[in-house]
């Protein structure tokens, strides 16, 4: 299932919804307005007041429904599917194609987000081979600003600091499930699904501050420097270690790879990051660079007004381009 | 002005308030309460409503509504002070001692939590005498963990990872108003107040993160490990530079001094911070710690059942105890 956030056409304020993209059909359906017109079909009370509770329209607690919010979203496409869309109880469109509406991130305000690096290739590329081995025995990560959200075809600004703008391709987890000391064997049942992190990076600043390791603060903190999206694929629907990842520049592959072998899976820096502390829904992990995943490994560097572009098999392209403004 | 956030006794459901402590007659007053009280006094309509939108009870909208809820604060101190307090329109008492009430940290949901590290004593007591040229340089800052605040007198679960517990002593700046791109001598306005900041950390894991150079991660980062309070101090009422900052364990001084002279200041934090992203209410900056101010500087660690007390001259004592739960 592939779930997203977006502002429908029509809304003259912002007012975000989940969405749900129907694959076959092609279109976005609108899960908290799909579903409480097929419970008004079948006769239920109150149906406007129900939908809200099983399928919230904020993305986070639609995520703390767990399977009832889930179960809501496959009927409301079903009920899309047979019936057309349309316009529902309250007037609202029902669903919608995808170039109508703008897709927002699908977590749009994060409860955090913790950046990892799980992927040898990527450390040996970016530390150089003297790997410590402490790298080797914990899940370490950083935590990115989860104010400095970026979503799909936003325009980026260049932050004013930097000449050596780069992206990194990355896969991110989101927790739907509260807990903690959870053990690595239980801890897939707290991942919700998984999304494209474009980790943008101001490397010259990012270099000067980690000589004081204190780790990455305005290298990686800037408007909409951690752009995520377009869709939040739950995982029943993405075998995350073998599917296809592409970084593109202005058209040109600059990446290709896959997540592969993980020194930490998800799970485990789950199990490690819980420990004496709750995750919460909207918990955002993202894996670390895939190799080769980014400019830096490559000694190459964004340009003002480059259009890049994420593309994961099974949950689509992300695609910002990066302006002065 | 010294403000709190604070739980009443007698509410059986969590409810926080916002509190101005009333340091002549010792009673911390309940300013939403208290105003709408005084309107209603006034003869004005809808007095509740008014108080609310002027002095909310949840800090971060407090913070936001600038001197409207600061001046509705003082006239709340006034008008107790002449009344008595008792109890206000709605049969909610107006003032309590402090010890009847839960002091939660004054902003319990910080929008982020940045801790910096200005002060030279205590970078070379941690970092030895080779100082990174860029620690001069740049205010350089980690994100710390703005999901696991603790508050004033908790009983703070010693992690379950760790040998080598350790406070730290800093005081905090919070944000009370949006913005970006903010030159330091414009920064001030910026600050709504002061708290203290103990910055638990967990040394032994620290240090092994740390040698994977992405900054403090479980190291920091556990359930209460970052305790604000007593109280936000507005800056009208402190000096910050030279207050009195002193570490209790178990009724021994470990730690005593000032700031002192910062490499750098709130305000040259604020400038460097906010370049290309946006600042806002509820963003909290921490100091780092002062010279001496970490039993790290020591080699002297904190014991399971330890009661820690932070005190800071003009902010009061910020008390816990690290325990096995």
């Amino acid at each position: 299932m592939k779930l997203a956030t977006f502002e429908p056409p029509e809304e003259a304020c912002l007012d975000q919804r989940v969405g749900c993209y129907d694959d076959d059909a092609e279109t976005l359906v609108d899960v908290t307005a799909a579903y409480a017109t097929l419970l008004a079909n079948r006769g239920e009370q109150c149906p406007n007041e129900i939908a809200r509770a099983h399928a919230p329209t904020d993305m986070i607690a639609f995520l703390e429904r767990g399977e009832r919010a889930t179960d809501a979203a496959e009927e409301a496409i079903e009920f899309v599917r047979e019936t057309g869309g349309g316009t529902g109880i309250d007037g609202r469109r029902l669903a919608y194609d995808l170039d109508e509406v703008s897709l927002l991130s699908p977590v749009p305000n994060p409860t955090s987000l913790r950046d990892y690096m799980v992927v040898e290739e990527h450390v040996r590329n970016a530390l150089g081979d003297d790997i410590p081995e402490e790298w080797f025995e914990l899940p370490v990560y950083y935590k990115a600003d989860s104010n400095c959200i970026g979503h799909p075809d936003q325009d980026i600004e260049w932050p004013s600091y930097t000449e050596e703008m780069d992206y990194e391709l990355e896969l991110a987890a989101v927790i739907g499930k509260e807990g903690r000391d959870i053990a690595a064997e239980n801890a897939d049942e707290y991942i919700a699904g998984y999304t494209i992190y474009n980790d943008l990076s101001a490397r010259d600043m990012q270099f000067r501050e980690m000589e004081v390791n204190l780790g990455p603060s305005k290298g990686k903190d800037f408007n909409g420097s951690n752009v995520l999206g377009p869709f939040l694929v739950t995982p029943n629907s993405i075998r995350i270690d073998d599917v296809r990842m592409t970084a593109r520049v202005n058209g040109e592959v600059w990446s290709e790879g896959t997540l592969g072998a993980m020194q930490h899976s998800f799970a485990e820096m789950i199990e490690h990051t819980s420990q004496s502390q709750y995750l919460y829904p909207g918990d955002v992990l993202g894996s670390g660079t895939i190799g080769m995943g980014c400019g830096l490994e490559m000694d190459r560097y964004l340009s003002r007004g480059d259009t890049v572009e994420l593309e994961v098999e099974g949950i689509g392209t992300l695609r910002n381009r990066i302006v002065e403004l």
